[in-house]
């Protein structure tokens, strides 16, 4: 009998260890101190998948393709009013198709200082790719992002985190600053492959700090958005109010189609304010956030 | 191979390009004022959906009819009693079916000033039905809701907001105004196809301003009503308080045999008297916001 | 084509309007007032399902067996023990397996006054059976209820509230007084068939009226008890204070091992003392309800 | 036609008697009096799962073994302090594997004086095994964790709670002293095969005083942490203040995966602080519960 055919209660050890040991977290990135004397890094970031949530389901439902055109025509542009008001960079993950759909978008974004990071092709699933496919669909990605935004990304957040077995080794082949798709810890860490230092910074995601996890909607699939917004509020509080406490930190993961809504967009500039209000936090984008905890720690 | 069995992340770019362009919203219809010199329109609506939500997924079950019935049995009459005592007048959705069982509520609800606007025959899903079938429902539809309550109706919600690649050929060839069943924006638009302004105003949709999201009960589907009712109110007030500062339009979709319920009218009567406490906005039905829209943006 | 095989939406009139009238809210049955001149009825039921939860699903997880017990072991005494202290009495629907299981419990419920109406025989979905088997099940139920209780039950509540196209004739056939299965009002109504008038009094339920609804629990189907109790509370409250209002019944259904909990059973116990502050309300059995509206409506 | 193939509501009263009898609660465990004369018993439980949640169901995800191993990473340390500033001792269930990856931290467990269980092999759910397989992974889980932590496990929580007809067996084989998987009270008793007692105590779980049911998280599952923090901890405090108006025991399940988190970790240290401020409760190992109710019931 070989392993594929086995029930996990019949592996051998050396199996189960090969399985936990494909992509591990490794060295801690957590700096003494943040940019200019900061107590905490506050790294907001936004998916802008607009219609490539429906497109790489198939593609057929108008209703889901306008719900889609809502981030772009009325999500990005509430995000980037608070940002603007508050003088906050942020990060903006955006799939290639999403890119060359809403190209001036993108130019937006990079024009008023934010970072545009990798997010797959049209929001496939890597897991399901061979490694020549999810090799090409992400080299062809880093190359329209940077001819639509005219700036090369230096770091990939994985289309719904699917981190294949591959995409570590395409991310060093391209170069990669760093990845955000793993949640192995709160702060910052180095991607080790086995026991490896891959030289990837991982900044982790964490369904806990994604406003989809509580706002999600598919008709046909159960999903509703059931937790109340101040709910929803009073967890990103709570994970930033112990971040700051940590001296670590805070990362977010949101969506135009989500958090851009009127009833929602308040969670966001609350946030920010409460933040602010602190006095010695550092809003960065999540480049920067990789490259100061690759630096100093 | 062709298109049909390839995976999204093989389409050509002209394909990706067709599915997203379809229908899309173009001009938006935002109006420096709306009438009377208000500074918000508030489009209150419901769906009479009453047995045809069991009738069009078999019609076998006892219980889910009854469930039906108490829409117009005690829904109904406790919403235009609530927009009685008010003077607020609203639109109400009513499949053909529904409104062939329940003729007397119809008449009752054009009597008292409200709108009937179109809602599909029998609660159909309109993606799943050929474009001549399609047709012949929504026209058949069209002129019995006009022979029950004696006014031809000049809207449609597609049930379920499941609108097919033909619908808005269809809403054109019925001469209508306005559409109400998509979601790219919180005010109203004019459809397009493609790049072309079709001349049907889309008064828009959203699930966060549905009162069956969060209160939708299927005992085999493992849909609960989770929602506090107190979290829904808060809700529909931030999306009202928003589309207020913004001038802007706030509409609702409710339902009888949801929001009817003894536990759950307070969310509509408070809100009427929570918006009528800021004594400058406009209660309109959704052809009379169609038409403001179209004539004055 | 034979209708089994068309749509709904290719159904004849006839058709549909067959399907909705099988079952049909009759008269309605609100007293002008209730009892010693109360202003309100309230009746609480209480199903005691036990292990019967699990046995109709297969009775092959001894962890739910177990959960059934917590019912009779746990929950009742902690129910009982509510009731007695308030001095309410209420109705506990029983199937004939669990009164076998727990023959005790049923004497100690009946000797403290309260009622034990029908539930199934193994808590059956109705709408599965054949008419003999539905029958025989149910007949043979109502001997050995009475058997157990030494009293014979005069209302039935059927399994999961699945009341089949035979139910009502079968409740005809037993000369069962009332049914609480269905949900076409929030007050009582006469139970029609078609159009014609079957003598048995409905006495309402509501999925927003039950405990199970926001503290289901089962982990291979997803359902969750995700509603916070104090909500679960409120909701109930609610009902309540517009049944008051309108000089009307609140009915309440809950299960032994779902309220019964020791974070839970307070919504009961806070429940009876909000009401009992009243001051004018009937705390009265199924029977008794069943009794007065039909006597005095 | 044999049981196998009969509806539930044809069988003998015989069969589902088997059914029902396997395994039940018998005679209660509820002392007079807690340890030092403690009004009640707080047993606090972590489920050390870690990797193995994604191994047994496969292993094929990178995101969830990251997420497994934010468990040991963070969720453990967090917990193990709080316990720690607060001198609080607990039990933590291990899977043998997880003690094979991780048993550094098996060993600072029973270093700072907590106690750890066994939980299965590969967190395999037992109902799905053959007598001698389940009891083979059970005697190797045994061993395993006693060649890693230095103690002999007198407890077994099986994992999901998944009690297989021949668990109660194993158990006593093992030579065993308490069982925690069950759920027919809210305080310990002793477990009976039919009706004849084992000598295993079973300390009870259920769903309501477990983390992973309010905060569970299954992208593919439809699972959400719907339920607010502030809730979740409202649910454990009531459990807890009837359990000391009732002198009786607060079981509490959670894990580091679950608990562990900056939005949520807090609830555990409030209930702790709630706790300590009665003044009069104590705070047990399971192991010490076991003991305890067996020598003082």
């Amino acid at each position: 009998m070989n392993t594929e055919q086995m029930q996990p209660w019949e592996w051998s050890e050396e199996h189960w260890r090969s399985l936990v040991g494909q992509v591990r977290a490794g060295r801690r990135l957590h700096p003494a101190t943040w940019k200019d004397g900061a107590r905490c890094a506050v790294a907001l970031s936004f998916d802008s998948d607009h219609e490539t949530s429906e497109l790489r389901d198939g593609g057929r439902s108008i209703g889901r393709m306008a719900w889609g055109q809502y981030g772009t025509r009325a999500g990005i542009p509430r995000i980037l009013e608070a940002l603007r008001q508050n003088g906050v960079k942020a990060t903006f993950f955006v799939p290639a198709v999403s890119a060359l759909l809403h190209p001036e978008e993108q130019r937006q974004v990079i024009g008023e200082g934010h970072e545009i990071g990798l997010h797959g092709w049209i929001h496939e699933l890597n897991s399901k790719l061979p490694y020549e496919v999810e090799r090409d669909l992400l080299f062809r990605s880093a190359d329209m992002i940077e001819k639509v935004s005219g700036v090369r990304a230096s770091g990939l957040r994985t289309p719904s985190w699917d981190f294949s077995p591959n995409t570590l080794k395409i991310e060093k082949e391209l170069g990669l600053l760093y990845d955000s798709s793993l949640m192995a810890d709160d702060d910052c860490y180095e991607l080790n492959e086995g026991s490896d230092p891959s030289g990837i910074t991982e900044i982790p995601v964490e369904w806990i700090r994604d406003d989809a996890v509580y706002f999600g909607m598919d008709r046909f699939a159960g999903l509703r958005p059931y937790t109340p917004p101040e709910a929803v509020y009073n967890i990103f509080q709570h994970e930033f109010d112990r971040a700051y406490e940590e001296h670590g930190l805070f990362q977010l993961t949101m969506h135009p189609f989500v958090i851009g809504y009127r009833s929602r967009i308040w969670i966001l500039e609350k946030l920010i304010s409460y933040i602010k209000g602190k006095g010695d936090c550092w809003f960065a984008r999540h480049d920067e956030v990789a490259k100061w905890v690759t630096e100093n720690s």
